[in-house]
């Protein structure tokens, strides 16, 4: 082990050092750089030899091909990927919260303590809501998308012909074959470059997915909201499923009788460990990027939207650590929300500090001149292009105008759990009365039941003291902003009671709504029994409904508007930059490959991209910090484990790879296509890296699979796991 | 410029990630540990060679040759090295502060502003305190100092010969000559190995030093006490004097008629940059270091003596910077002491921060095992060694008895300024009575002047608000400290006062010795006045003199055994290591080589060994980060910059070589022996180093010269001293 700054570092840290920008012009590739369509590999085949990769391109353009099928998508929101041919799932800690709550009640906590299956029969499952899909079709719909829009258009009807057309694509996807009665695949429209391209993924789900292995709390989240996006990071954020199918081999509902699932594929662990500069590849799901917005978007972002949020989620924060101080029961219901505002607080903070260190609207407004230029340049180009880029300036003034009431009376929404399910009653009772095609995304049929379990899981999470605060914190800021004339229902419904401490008595005080059977019934009820309500929480929602729906319609006027001139933008962008672009993040599957690298936080300090045993032992004191006795015991002999490398038990590593939210429990990968490790967070300064790349300081953190394999074998004990792994008892 | 981490790096680095001990056996020689005498280097030639040093080791030899003859002594707490013909020395900004005060007045404060003399004319005289010192001649006086001294001599005598001969040595050295009334030698006999040797060294004092550039203290102490001991650092903490003597070229008293002196030998700074992994050496006066202390007095300083110190501390600064609070005035006399103590305080804290991170007692433990080992192993060594080391073990254990007592009483002492200066009379009239050869050391004839000066400056330091909340602190703690019968003399002082309250207006109330003649008058007072006298203070001092008294006996006789038993010890050690040892440092020339290296100071972290520019313009904001307006325009064009390193400019700099305070101010040399910066601190890790050398972490900090380069020609637009440099205007 001789930790080094990679050769490839010099260049962007001397950029640094020398305080340029980091941005680089349009038309140059830069190396991390790109959450790539698998089908593009092909035509990166230089660059992926470049860094070393010598898995086939070829290989990596399809989905259906090994690696990329042993790599899955958890609940929609995380990645995983198949480590073993007996179905056994790797993904991150954080990623299977749900499955550790449903089996976690008074008498055991397996978030806290975690959980070790010994044999397969003590695998838990997972419950109703977990779901692992892997993909099984990908079809181009394009021209289904398109159909019915023509040139002349109007810009609402391409947002409802569009709704339609997708609508009619998942219905037919989705239908539940002869003898099933609930959907066997999960279908999405996923666009690309702002509705250029449409693609239709189809995937299979499996809905019995059990729990191997979850370290404790203390070790999978090591460091908590101290070192939530930060490095050095010490976390063991790994967690082991395993997939269950019917007998016949096909996904199944829950049984007893189900057996594990041998996938066409599974990823091999590697044997040698990952090092600084070595080569490392990621294939998951990012969530979504704005990598292609414009300069003033992100210029509103960090002048208005993040100091905003920043200013509220301060005050919410307080407000629930206050409420959670009252007993040990409120904490246990608010401490996850305290973490997720956390965790929004700190991202907004921290994209104000990357934009404050670097300056990343200067450099997007370079950027976007320099395409701007491009088509100025010709007669032709100016003509097709041009019009869409004054319109898109055009639109996005118009949507600033609305921001702020919006923002804020979505807060006022989500403040209150019963708020929103009496919002949702509302808006689905409207819905319902179309045609399935023309319904809002969000509230057709097929999003009912998804409505109704969320509904009900709040009985376990509700808590009225805490909604209480936050409302009474929203709502005379919503009241005041509405002034007298926009929105007088929601003004006219605060006055009803008085004023807003009134008001609050009335929604607070035993809510029917508490009722889970009467939000069940609420969520069923036809839109007439819905207009003659006179519980609070419904007059409240048809209030904000009244303000709500013109701000959206004309939302879905603008959606139009950019499904015409979005794609003109993505091409002249494309041509400008004169090489292959990658498109924006949008949940499906992408491939993005870089090395094992360090970086300058700061002038005269460089992190090292690995992290060890002994700087958990170094952290370990009070929560979060909070390593579990049996782990530091075991931690003197990490240094003699055969996972050790070079006498060094690797814990986290960071890599140049170009990743974000619902990359997490991405496979990570040696450049011959082997397991080396789990993506599970980014950097403090990659934070921006959703508007634009930096290259000298945006880093994923990944755990070290030899973490996860240690962990195993010499602090839980599991060797029936690590042999499944690839390492069998010597 | 390509930041990595150093071959040589890689071992320490790798033994800190493995959690091991930061110690070697004492048998291994350590890279980059050792202040070694000029005349060690010669037998060191394979390791100065490996180190790529290529200057020849017989040249460092001899003090009296190129390049050690560059090497100066300011006021004899700094280093400082010639760097011009015409008598220019470069030393730190934190060494000339007196130079800077001795200037300033109510129209100009330069310790704020800085100072560039154009020309010659405008270098300012540094007033009467501040001497350079030029070694001139080195004897080696262990026989004269030993004269009288036989096996049987009891410990008592052993000190009060020792004192006698060295009284002797120091009065016909510093003898003035003839035509002279003041002396133009300083002289001192130092003692290597604890009494195993001992020289006399002797310097000519050049009384007639100017200054020349002193940046503001917005660059030269950048960062202030935040930034103080720490990385990284962006110090500009360099200044520039010159030494001027009488026209017939030797040393005078301050004259309008002086010119500069032109030494035999200046360094020649250093035409090529100075990187990472470069070897670089520094000569010069490293203080004190107790890298052959017992474990067990460590262990003491631990346990005791450092958390008794920050506790004290901690409260001496509250109380200082709630007086410094009341007004100007007050914030201009106490300042520096409360940076001082705040100083004092993060050495302590950082002392035991780095004990905990590494065992250094433990490391401690084993290297002296090694040597009662080697002892232990051989009837003949046994008997010679074996009795020294259990009495060191007794004597230390006896002097741990009174620590508290003396620790106490002299931070009672320091407390006053006025108590201090009648306690100095009080021991001066007893001193005066005995024969010159047998006084103490401090109080013989030629400390007398000294003390007298000490006095008269308190005309403008003293601030007896302070001095009284100080000693409202620590009397009481004293009086109950001393109890009934230990100390009577003290508490029945108290008493007589009606208790802590009465005594403190009895001493702060227009107390006759704020005036500056009653002190001078008081230190001239024979005994018997003394006696007599019933002015507080001076009654306080007899009180305390009559508890220090014996603690002083019992340590001079304390002091007479360990001359006996010390140099058996560092014999012992010698022969046990089996290889060349370097003796604690003791304010004499030394010399440490290694190279610019980097270090980790916690997992995943690494510690680049270059600051630059841009991380000064980074830092930028409020005091004590105040970087001034023009040295912030010039930064952007710093990178293009005749003095920039492939486009960087260079602010400080770290190195894994072996020093102390006392080294502030030293001269750091390339491999050819070429200027390329000057030490001015030691990171936090490095602070226990001075009782063990930890070397994968204990580095100096340096300033580049290139960072005083260019803040000379692009910031302070002064070109002729950037010519005299060495860099003529192209």
């Amino acid at each position: 082990m001789r930790p080094s700054i990679s050769r490839r570092a010099a260049a962007p840290l001397r950029r640094a050092a020398l305080g340029l920008a980091a941005a680089l012009p349009l038309s140059t590739a830069v190396a991390g750089e790109g959450m790539w369509l698998p089908e593009q590999l092909p035509r990166l085949a230089p660059e992926l030899r470049a860094a070393g990769i010598t898995l086939d391109p070829a290989n990596l353009a399809d989905p259906s091909k090994a690696p990329l099928n042993a790599i899955i998508s958890l609940n929609g929101y995380c990645s995983a990927s198949f480590l073993s041919a007996d179905g056994l799932v790797g993904t991150n800690h954080h990623c299977v919260s749900e499955l550790l709550g449903y089996n976690s009640d008074e008498t055991r906590n397996l978030a806290r303590d975690g959980y070790v299956a010994r044999s397969r029969d003590q695998e838990l499952w997972g419950g109703p809501g977990v779901e692992v899909y892997i993909v099984d079709q990908i079809t181009d719909v394009t021209a289904k998308m398109g159909a019915g829009i023509k040139k002349g258009t109007k810009d609402l009807d391409r947002t409802k012909i569009t709704r339609r057309n997708e609508a009619a694509l998942l219905k037919a996807c989705e239908a539940p074959p002869a003898g099933h009665d609930k959907p066997t695949h999960r279908c999405r429209v996923v666009a690309f470059d702002g509705g250029g391209s449409y693609r239709l993924i189809r995937s299979q789900i499996f809905r019995d997915v059990r729990l191997a292995y979850a370290p404790p709390e203390s070790v999978g989240s090591y460091g908590g909201e101290v070192d939530n996006w930060m490095w050095p990071r010490h976390a063991g954020d790994f967690a082991l499923l395993r997939v269950y199918v019917g007998k016949d081999g096909k996904p199944a509902a829950h049984s007893a009788d189900n057996v594990p699932y041998r996938p066409p594929h599974h990823l091999k662990v590697a044997k040698d460990p990952v090092r600084d500069g070595d080569p490392v590849l990621v294939a998951g799901y990012p969530g979504g990027t704005s990598r292609y917005a414009s300069a003033s978007a992100l210029q509103h972002a960090r002048d208005q939207v993040y100091p905003a949020k920043i200013a509220l989620f301060d005050t919410l924060i307080a407000l629930l650590r206050a409420e959670a101080k009252a007993s040990e029961a409120a904490a246990g219901r608010l401490n996850g929300s305290i973490d997720s505002l956390g965790n929004g607080q700190k991202n907004a903070q921290g994209m104000l500090d990357n934009m404050r260190t670097s300056d990343v609207v200067g450099d997007k407004k370079k950027i976007e001149a320099e395409v701007r230029a491009w088509v100025a340049a010709d007669k032709a180009r100016a003509k097709r292009y041009g019009p869409a880029f004054a319109e898109r300036d055009r639109l996005e003034a118009e949507a600033r105008a609305d921001w702020e009431a919006e923002y804020l009376l979505s807060w006022l929404l989500r403040s209150s759990d019963l708020l929103e399910v009496a919002h949702q009653a509302v808006r689905l009772a409207e819905e319902r009365k179309k045609p399935e095609g023309d319904r809002a995304p969000g509230y057709r049929a097929r999003d009912e039941e998804r409505l109704r379990l969320r509904s009900d899981r709040l009985d376990k999470t509700l808590w009225l003291p805490a909604d209480r605060a936050f409302m009474a914190e929203l709502l005379p800021r919503v009241v005041k902003l509405e002034g007298g004339s926009s929105a007088p229902a929601v003004d006219a419904f605060v006055a009803s009671f008085g004023g807003v401490e009134g008001t609050l008595n009335a929604l607070f005080t035993t809510p029917t709504l508490a009722d889970a059977a009467a939000r069940r019934a609420l969520l069923e009820a036809e839109a007439g029994a819905l207009a003659a309500s006179t519980d609070p929480y419904v007059v409240l929602a048809r209030a904000l409904e009244q303000r709500l729906a013109p701000i959206r319609a004309a939302d879905e006027l603008r959606q139009g508007a950019s499904l015409r001139i979005d794609p003109l933008i993505m091409e002249a962008t494309r041509l400008a930059a004169g090489r292959e672009l990658y498109p924006d993040a949008n949940n499906t599957l992408r491939i993005t490959f870089g090395e094992v690298e360090g970086y300058s936080p700061r002038d005269g300090v460089w992190h090292l991209p690995r992290t060890t045993v002994p700087g958990v032992v170094a952290k370990a004191g009070a929560w979060p910090f909070d390593a579990p006795a049996r782990l530091l015991e075991a931690a003197p002999g990490a240094s003699k484990s055969r996972f050790a490398d070079d006498g060094v038990l690797p814990v986290n590593f960071l890599s140049s790879l170009d990743t974000t939210g619902g990359n997490s429990g991405s496979a990570t990968l040696n450049k011959n296509g082997e397991l080396v490790g789990f993506l599970f967070d980014g950097n403090y300064e990659s934070m921006s890296a959703d508007w634009l790349f930096a290259p000298a300081v945006t880093r994923s953190i990944h755990v070290d699979v030899r973490y996860l394999l240690w962990m195993l074998e010499d602090v839980e004990k599991a060797p029936a796991l690590v042999a499944e792994l690839g390492f069998p008892q010597p």
